[in-house]
């Protein structure tokens, strides 16, 4: 697959290395093509870099990390846009004493309000970059939830197995209108880590315990067998 | 701890038992006396049922399951709760297509306001009631979080303890204003459990990952072990 970082900062540039690390092709692009093209040297694994207009260009999927930038902001020609998938990862700044306003609308809403014709696609907002480092391994062992949020039902599987390969579990969280409650839980999670002091290593896992019912069962059977 | 459950439904019978057997004194308190007694005999262990006045009088931590119903309206002298511990445990309600309204004031604030001289906590709103059955074995393997916010921090640090006795794993969220957060985690797993059809035993965790860098020392300190 090929994937474009907008922004290579701390999340694009972690988030690209993964990726490339999974054998896709990765073009890091910034304002500052020069950036951009020293954070490929750095990432190697026959990444490119360059400006936002080229990653955008040459990507069928693309990472927005410029938080409350549009893309008329940053691209020359925001049509190059046009169908693929966008992922934003962003949230809201934390404000004094974490006092986050009633979330309205979410910045991928905003987001996809400006690229109609893109599908964009809210996910990785809910972990701070540290986390990355641990991925794929040890991270899969603690099935940390990537929430995947957007209209286009295509879009949000292959964010889910973008996901999945770089050691998340990921959780389909339907329409993008919901990316309102998975921003809350961005909002959330860096109140623990920060306000409640938890670090950034703090995460959110959804998880499906067994049922009470077969856990009845499974002691039933296991007494059977005694 | 005398505990007094406000509203004898499902949530309120689940949890009562659960404290009773943890040697905790429970009153099952109900609009209609007959129906908190009622209770009261089925949970046994000692407990006690009647109505929500007797209940209030009775308990120092008091469990508050009647959403959006005041005290005012449910007790004949709401001053009875000066002092005592509230357990907010309500979410909004359900609008079609999950399109939550934003949370521009929890419940629990709500509550608060109609008894300032009370200590309210929101907490138990981010599980159904399901998961109840599986406590406090098997349900301590699963580190579930129970997400606790309320301005009085030894309040905070009861209702921790009280959730930690039956198995959950509690999480400090500092002051009562982040129950917005919380209620919104609350929205959000109802999402989950029946918009993307996960089930009730859909739960969340937060959890601290050991540190990328521990683990590298760890792996080091392995490598000198060999």
């Amino acid at each position: 697959m090929k994937i474009g970082i907008i922004g290579s900062g701390n999340m694009g540039r972690s988030l690209g290395i993964l990726w490339a690390q999974q054998g896709h092709q990765v073009f890091f692009g910034s304002r500052d093509a020069e950036k951009g093209r020293a954070v490929a040297e750095f990432a190697g694994r026959g990444t490119q870099g360059g400006t936002n207009d080229e990653a955008a260009a040459f990507a069928d999927v693309i990472l927005w990390t410029a938080r409350g930038i549009m893309p008329k902001e940053l691209l020359s020609n925001a049509d190059v846009l046009n169908g693929k998938i966008i992922i934003d990862c962003n949230n809201q700044d934390i404000p004094e004493g974490f006092a986050y306003p009633a979330i309205e609308e979410s910045l991928a809403e905003k987001l996809a309000s400006y690229v109609p014709n893109s599908r964009v696609v809210k996910a990785f907002n809910t972990m701070a970059q540290e986390v990355f480092e641990l991925a794929p391994e040890p991270l899969k062992d603690y099935q940390v939830s990537v929430f995947v949020a957007g209209d286009d039902e295509q879009a949000r599987k292959t964010v889910m197995q973008l996901a999945l390969e770089i050691g998340f579990a990921p959780m389909d969280c339907g329409v993008l209108r919901n990316a309102r409650l998975v921003e809350g839980l961005g909002d959330f999670i860096r109140l623990i880590m920060i306000g409640q002091q938890q670090g950034s290593y703090a995460t959110i896992s959804v998880k499906v315990l067994p049922a009470a019912q077969e856990q009845r069962l499974g002691g039933r059977q296991a007494s059977a067998l005694k």
